[in-house]
């Protein structure tokens, strides 16, 4: 459990509106029956993986908001396993951790990925302590590079909401863009990882 | 066929060195049985793909090398249609072109795909004219940024072969690296993509 006490210096939350929060999804449909769980499984890899390696210093959880209660699904570059960098296998390990979250509280569903029903404001409360904070959002003022070690909240591909941006205001992240174009999630955390890369 | 003789401005070239030219295998595994399309998969989705938008000036060609002839695959921005960003259904379309290529020598085989059985040196000299030309490589020369318009030339997991390599020497493309970290193919095209917006 040493990992969920001290995840990576460099984090990431995605907040998720339409996975099935209870993992019930086909992996032969991620985008329809998934409810578009192929962006936060390429979020997951974009994060975590390099070629043929892991970023055993970056940590990335996932808040689902889709089900009755609030589920999120972290994955410790220091611990996991059995990841791999294409999106089905990614879904699997995704989707255990949720089917299993219908059962707990709170749990590892395989190594290296822990499951809660934490609010997003207590995951956002616990991951920014000693970490510099940045919300990505197209309305955010251009972002020359990122410092770190940060906590980096993106939204999937409907977004964020206004009251999830209200409580990131109030948790005082700086917004920023990253691009005059809106760009995928995934593709964000790929360049927000080189430009922190490149700080570091 | 405008789209073929007038690619877009800013042009990728994958190499493939393991996807089954001959289109043989299952969507239900593009790891194992497609050879690691998942990696192609995802080059074609990065390089042409915003959030809910296609680059329209931006192209990217696969070159193929596991058969026994050559086979390259070409993604059009500008007139690609039923290009979604998940890699299941990118395979598909890929997977497509393969089999018809089993049957013609060259085709569309759906709106803004084309294949042919050209050799690499054939794709790069069509490709390259009007372009700034960069070889992405771990043992290139840190790239501030790109120019633009270009045409940027990658390996899949495999990296690229010798061959490859003094094929792209001769025809003097500049060897780059975007990072002191080996990334995966799909992120180096995020990246690039970047670069080059921030240019423009």
């Amino acid at each position: 459990m040493d990992d969920i006490i001290r995840p990576g210096r460099r984090h990431y939350v995605v907040l998720s509106h339409t996975v099935p929060a209870d993992g019930d999804f086909s992996l032969n449909d991620l985008p329809g029956s998934g409810g578009r769980v192929d962006v936060v499984a390429r979020c997951v890899s974009s994060s975590l993986l390099t070629s043929n390696g892991i970023r055993r210093d970056t940590s990335i959880t996932v808040c689902l908001s889709s089900g009755a209660r609030p589920v999120s699904v972290s994955v410790y570059g220091s611990s996991v396993r059995y990841l791999n960098p294409d999106e089905r296998s990614t879904a699997a390990l995704i989707r255990n951790a949720l089917v299993k979250s219908s059962a707990a509280e709170e749990g590892l569903s395989s190594p290296g990925i822990y499951f809660s029903h934490q609010t997003l404001s207590d995951v956002i409360e616990h991951a920014k302590e000693g970490r510099e904070c940045y919300l990505l959002s197209e309305t955010g003022k251009p972002a020359g590079m990122l410092g770190t070690p940060s906590l980096v909240v993106l939204g999937d591909h409907t977004g964020i909401t206004v009251e999830e941006e209200l409580l990131l205001e109030r948790l005082e992240f700086m917004k920023v863009s990253l691009s005059m174009l809106s760009l995928q999630s995934d593709q964000c955390i790929s360049i927000s990882n080189w430009m922190m890369d490149k700080a570091h």
